[in-house]
């Protein structure tokens, strides 16, 4: 089959023939791909800045934002079945762990993720296991999903986190209306009854946040921290959702705060730095936020059945995997980049 | 091996020699017993009272609180090794269902029930799989853990499911002090500040309460709601956990709340009737509780290691099973009874 | 001031002239009412179904669903001025209690309900204080919104406590779109990505839920059971909001219950019974409903400014109060009847 | 009567006459003082730290940790009655905005906070209102639990908070056990079957600790981050509570943590600098505490007349208080210094 390898860091990947994968574990399941989505994450994956973390051998098939249809399973399989439409959860969890048992699966003790740790999707076919693949609604297509497996799911888990906190009358921000940001409109939109203000540099992601729902939008190279507090009254934010984590902005989230508030850390990059004695004496919080669960996803794969949930794409041949990249590099991609190998 | 199997229902089970089950799967676990608990619900198995529900087929061995030590286990299998101290799950479940990754895998939507639905441990090895194993501290014997497995565990997950409602100053009823009421009283100790009422019947009971902390015990036989409000200055218990569920402690149980509490049904025999306007005037609510679920288990073994929960025990060798069901019968069993296939 | 009065039980109240209530303590506030909503409790009320519970001295005015603006407050009062306009809570409440201090206050230990346990909303005037009274936004006509004070309120506080529970994909069945019902109907739809089915007699409800944006209508007359049973695969509703309560509702409601599932009972009138074997088996839940909280009061009057929630009315002037109870005692009556007494 | 004010500061508060306060609101409470505790927030008040944030006018009154007797009540107040025993809540709050509606009156739009923004305690009496005074066990005295009122209630609201996350099983630190660490170990002992680990510099805040309940102490001059990651078999603690928040301890707090752990600040003086990509990456949090509410300290109250929380005193005569700030400045002053007015 074809797949996209990384043969030398900080060099162009090749599209190579390599041999299927085959099931051979119980649990063990084969997806032709569907559709691999491109990141942000890939390009620092063939610049080698994962390298030493991951400690993978190379060459490998890269590709981390997976979806497809089911070709064969093992014999202890009982959630898919040949045939199916799935997306894959970007990690292979064992299930046995009490994070696997606690719905807290992105805390496996065990896991691995394709695309980073183990050949990924960026190929005719992937070898997953059974805890990883979501079944779709028919109507949903890989090329239109695949990229809310990774991007989509963060944005997802970290509103789902903050509904709780998010009630009629209540303040939200969002930082960032780019990939995760724009996702992460849409969930508040879909899940809480919050007053939702979209912080961002760009005008066309304000624009965009303005017609999935947003109620205000701001401009972050004004004084965003002061306008926050005007269209709250002068009290703060109940809850600030960071999707840039840098430049500043995670400092400027803090601010935006109201006693009480709490800003969730999405985005990364630079330090968060805070006088203990400002989260003490407002009694502010700091949530931590990472990749979403399985069951997750599959909420976020309800809502985009729904069409509640969507996101813009540019398509590519597997083969023109380099033209993508080129292209994310150099900020001429429009929306998110999905390779599509049945495509030519 | 030696395993004790019904042959027909209504009939006495028999010690019969079989063949030792083997580790065909990747996460099959092989364990030998070390002990198996003897319940009521055994001896209803063995009258057939479930044989419609379970639709097994005999003979087959009974058998569902199971503890021991690893034998061999499957090529997938992380989390014990030969060797490891185990107690095991009563239900056998899928991992890949909604439930089963949400930490609710007693509704696990595959699971299977050894003892019940197949092959249980009143054998001298059992097959499980590695979802159903929970490696035991070293300090932990079989014979003193194995009823915690199922009758421990249901009381346990019923007072943890009570713990955000029972804060320093709020009252918990628990009504029945036997084989799950003293477990229970165990763990409102170990795991909650509340001030605890049992009511009992038997005198026995009570003063066993008693000795495990219970602030307050209560004669059943008298006016128990009555002298409920009396302890509560009027107002009625936040909490009552009701291991008992006919006979009326069921009606008796509802009676005893104050406004905006909660009735945990645990026993269960009878009907529960209550009016529409009584649920909403007083904002009560029903609680079901069913057996734990794994991780439940692990946190009730943690208790047991610190010594915070124990259970009194009769130990019978695997042969003697038929003495075990007619002291049990009889109502000459001493606490659980436990059969120890090693035992002679 | 003119004030509708129940002199005698079973007799028409009659609208007499009554000296206007006046502020003396700290915390008082005057309203004078712009609206007051009837419903079916004052039919009860001036049967004297109540009498014995409230004990309340004849006579006494009547109405407990208001909305005014403020015409003078106590010199304790920071949270409303002369001229707002303001919906009233049903309950005035201490503020000192435990409830009172949670959030809670609908379990408030020392609460007055004007209307019923004393001096009502019917009239001109209403003495009430500053704990009963929620501020509008300026778009907010009495008229329209004080049918949601305890209605609506009830209605919104069952969907609020349901929300944790409905997750995108998960089902809940709403019994009942009447007074209560359609605006449970709407608050779902503002509060939550649940799919919604709602089972009434009524084919006109049925259709209002339907414009609402409910998913599924099933006519109660046929099964109701076996058609929540089917739109949720077999497995039955994760949530049933009962209004009705009461001619079988209840027990079809439980039976609509998947495992785990809870019954949310709102809508009183007979009893409900289960088999504990059925409570533990399944694990269900039975959840009462009171009236909401003022916060919860505060929130719903913000779904209704963003236009998320309304109702239908039918005005009368404060003279034609009989009128208005033979159109609701003749089911001539659309929507809520609503007294105005500045309208002739 | 005789009170402690500060007319200048940077000088020694002196014992002055003063008029008594006089009830006039509905709501006031006049409280005669049994004990007032003296913290090193006093020494900061009279060094002028809070001149600015207060802008209290001088001479006033200090005393933020008071306890006594109640001698007069106004009209409207309920909960309490000239004779009671008494703890007074630091905020006197309004009970009319949304956070004293939510159990979070700390959080109160409105509160003042009596030996802080007005006169407080060292005195004779002290006029205050219904919604602060917490009603005792008889069984307590004003001295014993005076110094409860703010910093053993920070430190029961942060263990508190931490219940849900604190199984059995699972590990908390404790970072320092000096006046609202050793409160916070009684409380970690009383709420939670945590496994506790106490980190200080004092080899007798040490002891103190491990009598108290403490599983494992850390002396804090050593490497305490690769202690308690051993402690917890490489994996870091749950949740760590730090009560010292500068010098080190607030990032060594951080780097305790376990993947998907809560760091709760509680002292406060430094500051806490996080890279964005280590909280995404561990999905870690930090949780900010202020003091608790007034139901807090009703709880902690209650386990206060139950023995399970009591804390080390010096009493001192109201006129000696400059002997207790030199004593308390000087480390001379074994545990809490509590003023006694009656005391001579």
């Amino acid at each position: 089959m074809k797949a996209v390898r990384v043969h030398k860091y900080d060099s162009a990947p090749t599209v190579d023939d390599v041999p299927e994968p085959t099931v051979s574990g119980a649990f063990d399941v084969l997806v032709e791909i569907g559709a691999a989505g491109l990141c942000r994450t890939d390009l620092h994956v063939v610049e080698g800045q994962w390298a030493e973390k991951t400690g993978v051998t190379l060459p490998y098939i890269i590709g981390h934002e997976n979806a497809g249809w089911v070709r064969q399973v093992g014999s202890a399989v009982t959630n898919v079945a040949p045939g199916d439409t799935v997306i894959l959860h970007p990690l292979v969890t064992c299930g046995l762990c009490r994070a696997c048992r606690s719905g807290d699966d992105v805390h496996c003790e065990n896991s691995e993720f394709p695309g980073m740790t183990r050949d990924g999707g960026m190929a005719e076919y992937l070898l997953t296991n059974a805890r990883a693949v979501v079944k779709l609604d028919p109507s949903l297509q890989p090329a239109e999903v695949a990229a809310l497996a990774d991007a989509g799911l963060t944005a997802y888990h970290a509103v789902r986190k903050a509904i709780p906190l998010l009630y009629p009358g209540s303040h939200v921000v969002a930082i960032g209306a780019g990939g995760l940001g724009h996702i992460g409109v849409q969930c508040l939109k879909a899940l809480t009854p919050a007053e939702i203000t979209v912080v961002d540099r760009l005008e066309s992601a304000l624009s965009l946040a303005k017609d999935l729902g947003a109620h205000h939008t701001v401009q972050a190279n004004g004084d965003p921290v002061s306008t926050v507090q005007e269209i709250t009254d002068g009290k703060g934010a109940h809850v600030v959702i960071d999707f840039v984590g840098e430049k500043g902005a995670q400092q400027q989230g803090v601010a935006m705060l109201r006693r009480a508030g709490s800003y969730f850390s999405v985005g990364y990059g630079d330090e968060i730095t805070i006088p203990t004695i400002d989260i003490i004496s407002q009694e502010i919080n700091v949530i931590g936020n990472l990749v979403g669960s399985y069951n997750d996803l599959e909420e976020l794969m309800t809502l985009t059945a729904q069409g509640k949930v969507s996101l813009h794409t540019t398509t590519y041949p597997l083969d023109a995997v380099n033209d993508a990249i080129h292209d994310l590099e150099a900020g001429r991609l429009q929306g998110r980049g999905i390779l599509v190998p049945g495509k030519s």
